[in-house]
């Protein structure tokens, strides 16, 4: 038979419009050269069991085996089924037996449902092959990193320092300078060392006239007010030799308005050689209210950069190579999903050509599927990660169920290798600070720390969240560093450094399977599982005295010779 | 407030496990530059309405607007709404507001269902900028296009012709020669220009042994039994002097066993410089039945090149801009889906930086989805498409419910201007011919094509399915040409040119909307309408006489200053 063909046919009760799967996406990818994972949707508890078929589409007989697909996680209103297949010759074809809750059983392929199999053959789906540079791939060393955020301007002031500045732990302003310094960084590296973090992402670095610096004047050079490149260089050393990874920020979505091509445009209108690398609405261009070309928001001093000009593209990618040839460890990009696709994908090239360790975080606030495919971005900050946190541990707002069912969808959203490196943030120089969104209830900020270091993915601290500073929304969560905290500080200082040694010397922490551990005493319960190691956490995220005290939490630890769990924490 | 989160509620009646949308994919994506198109998804016939609320989300309160989306297609199981919407800013965030049958109204937005808006601005779904670069580009010219499909050794065969080719017209064998060459086809230039359409798609041309040349051994040589250079040139020629486009086959997912490269490391083994250029799995290599290297299928003459290798990419996309600069105006790419995407995305780029109306055409037999984003593929050869026609026309297998849900199910299943570009095929080289599968049957083979050439996208002819060749299987699917049918070709021929005529002149049908017409009558009935043009269809695939005779079929034509409907054909 040359053609395939299906009618349609009415299914009992199992729930159709549910049941989801696609090939080449989230739901089925080369997680390692050799082998496709597999994930199916049904409706949640909808279905008894899932099987999957799966042959080389050459040789249909001889290879078709099938397997169960083990039940992975339940969200609000889905299950997931998942599998790993590594095909005998690179290809894979595959279709879904079905068992309903009634015990009837359907097949599904490519075009929908059926009642037997002898057609799946022709309408299975299909990893035609499983091309190695195909495979999805983030640096190894992603999964067991521990973040720390710097803010530059407003961690550390050393001397000497530019003229004009103020005095410092003044109050800081949008665009006005704090003052903090790469000299400052070096001589407070020991607060990084001692916290534990091998990890840092710092906020621009490069010259702009601003205290953020996310409107960049010039892209390969040290802004002066931080310092020199001999001081990057020996901050970056010092970083290396401690083991912590260096991430800088990509800002490429837009320049400052002083930025040398668009000030030409500026002055030449029309006649510039450089209007081409912006978005220009109407010549001539003046930096004011009007929206004579496009630009981050509607911030005139942020004018955006037309990414996909061949000059523009080379331009910054010269600037990529150039400090990504410096050592360092990743880039996180500034408004990454304002930026053409095109760029995003010749930008990967060009770093992980340099250095395929080196990580990309996109800084997306929402779903970031599109950009999570292996061909842009390792990472993003995880921010619908913290939005539920936020909402279960601190507010209150949502309940437990909907919290595991929230998180439950994210551990769902994308292949599990970005999962794994997801850059799980509790707040950022964009937001309010954490221990502010908490009212300074230091349970709640406890339970919520807890789950985000128990958690799949980069734990990423924001400084001074370690030692309590507030911020009432992005610009007062710059606030200078405080090294010296209180009580309550100290507390949070305490926790963290404890979680981050517990974290670096647990395997099944960084790379452990993830599961809800079923219970009927409310607790927030979930078991990390690698090799020899198994971590259980048990959270009361409540007033209830039992089975643990309120807003109390448990770690526990087992190696597979033990008889019995230890407590760890 | 910082960060936004979202309560689960319960829905009404509303199927909630059948709602979907997700932000740049086939569901929301930038058709022209400024424009975006949302296609959003419920439950067949499960909602009253569908509005998108959508506005900057820089200045949400000054942008936000509300507007009905049209509700486009139902299939089996899903009902589809959709909208252009062209945002000032050139950003686009969006939720929507659904009400349902029972009045009852719910919000949807990137983290779910709810009951107001509130909190939709913070979770909306982002089309974050519409860069011109990620705009979804097809060449105008295709869907205009009416293909017509040439297997070069069965086509036609002029002096000189190779020593030993056999008599013209004897059976087709897997790997040998009937001896059609260019020349034939220059000779035979008549014929397509007479039939009327105005693209040929070529199998392959470059040199190789057997008769249908997937396997290249020479990939920037016309194979010298089809002629040379200069024949090729001067075919080229006719058919550009005679507005016929031409597209030659990319067959770069594996290579002859002869070619250069892979006999240097059969000869070689390890020590070949070329010995990345193939997957191997144990050296040393020899081409008999073992599996000691990766291939197409299971030939071992085919052996599969590592088209992610820099060497062989760079040497293959030299050969595709060689060609590509002749002038040929696309590629059909063989095998597309085995051969790695970032090769694809290089091949993509490469083409268009010579000629962006250079049309790229997948082999693909199923879902192509993932490779129709904008950077891979314009179109592929839309195999589904004749399965659902065959089993609907020729066997009668699927009733006009069934047809109509598959065919619905299609015009959504890509982005739009790849839906106006498939290469809507009944048959190729390597299927059996659609002659055959209706076992000679015109009336069926004649509502068929009907279908096919009233349908969007471009309908393509497989060399001789116009004088009514038959072809029990992909082999004999390659007999040599009949350009003097008897009685049933000739109604055939008549037909095709019939319909090619009438496409080629209707603006309506090349780019129309398309829709199905409701009638109680039985009829498969729809109309097409751009500009001031109006094509309606009815087909009686039944043998009930009425309203219009068994098997029988009108087309109507109107245009905005007509009372009535007049009858084409």
């Amino acid at each position: 038979m040359t053609f395939f063909h299906r009618p349609s046919i009415s299914i009992g009760n199992m729930n159709k419009h549910a049941i989801y799967h696609r090939p080449r996406s989230s739901y089925a990818y080369f997680d390692s050269p050799g082998t496709v994972f597999i994930l199916f949707r049904s409706g949640r508890e909808d279905i008894e069991a899932v099987e999957i078929f799966h042959f080389d589409k050459y040789i249909h007989r001889e290879t078709l085996k099938n397997t169960k697909m083990e039940k992975f996680i339940d969200d609000e209103l889905f299950s997931y089924y998942r599998i790993r297949l590594t095909p005998p010759y690179k290809r894979l074809a595959y279709y879904f037996k079905l068992t309903g809750k009634d015990g009837e059983i359907f097949y599904y392929d490519e075009t929908g449902f059926c009642k037997d199999d002898k057609h799946c053959e022709r309408c299975a789906f299909q990893m035609p092959y499983i091309n190695d540079a195909d495979v999805i791939r983030v640096p190894q060393w992603a999964k067991s990193a521990v973040f720390y955020h710097i803010f530059p301007d407003s961690f550390a002031r050393s001397e000497p320092f530019f003229e004009g500045a103020p005095a410092w732990g003044t109050e800081p302003h949008v665009r006005d300078h704090r003052g903090g310094n790469l000299r400052g960084m070096i001589d407070n590296f020991s607060h990084i060392k001692e916290l534990g973090v091998n990890a840092l992402y710092l906020c621009p670095l490069f010259a702009s006239g601003s205290a953020h610096r996310y409107n960049t004047s010039d892209y390969k050079t040290i802004d002066p007010r931080l310092g020199t490149m001999d001081d990057f260089k020996e901050f970056l050393d010092l970083c290396h030799k401690n083991s912590v990874r260096v991430l800088l920020d990509a800002v490429f979505n837009h320049t400052c308005d002083t930025f040398p091509a668009f000030k030409d445009i500026v002055e030449k209108g029309e006649a510039s050689k450089y209007k081409d690398w912006y978005f220009i609405r109407s010549f001539p261009v003046q930096v004011d209210g009007v929206y004579r070309y496009d630009r981050f928001a509607f911030t005139s001093h942020m004018p955006k950069l037309n990414t996909a000009n061949r000059e523009v593209k080379e331009y910054l990618l010269d600037v990529v190579e150039f400090w990504t040839k410096t050592g360092i460890d990743g880039w996180r990009l500034d408004v990454a999903n304002e930026v053409d696709l095109g760029f995003w994908r010749d930008f990967r090239k060009k770093v992980k050509s340099v250095n395929s360790e080196v990580l990309i975080i996109g800084e997306i606030w929402n779903d970031s599927t599109p950009y999570l495919d292996g061909d842009m971005m390792d990472s993003v900050m995880n921010y619908p990660f913290a939005a539920s946190c936020s909402a279960f541990f601190l507010s209150g707002e949502i309940d437990l169920e909907t919290f595991k069912n929230q998180i439950s969808t994210r551990l769902t959203a994308y292949p599990y290798p970005m999962t794994y490196a997801m850059y799980n943030l509790f707040g950022s120089h964009d937001t309010a600070r954490w221990f502010t969104e908490a009212k300074g209830d230091i349970k709640r900020i406890t339970l919520s720390i807890v789950f985000q270091f128990c958690f799949p993915g980069m734990p990423a601290i924001y400084y001074g969240d370690e030692t309590g500073m507030e911020g009432e929304n992005a610009i007062l969560a710059r606030r200078c560093m405080n090294f010296t905290p209180g009580e309550t500080g100290q507390k949070l200082l305490a926790l963290y450094k404890k979680l981050i040694a517990l974290r670096k010397n647990s395997r099944a922490l960084c790379e452990g399977d993830f599961e809800w551990s079923e219970n009927s005493s409310g607790l927030l319960s979930f078991t990390r599982r690698a090799g020899d190691e198994e971590i259980r956490v048990d959270i009361n995220n409540s007033n209830k005295a039992e089975p643990i005290e309120p807003m109390g939490y448990r770690i526990y630890r087992k190696k597979t010779q033990d008889i019995s769990w230890s407590v760890v924490s």
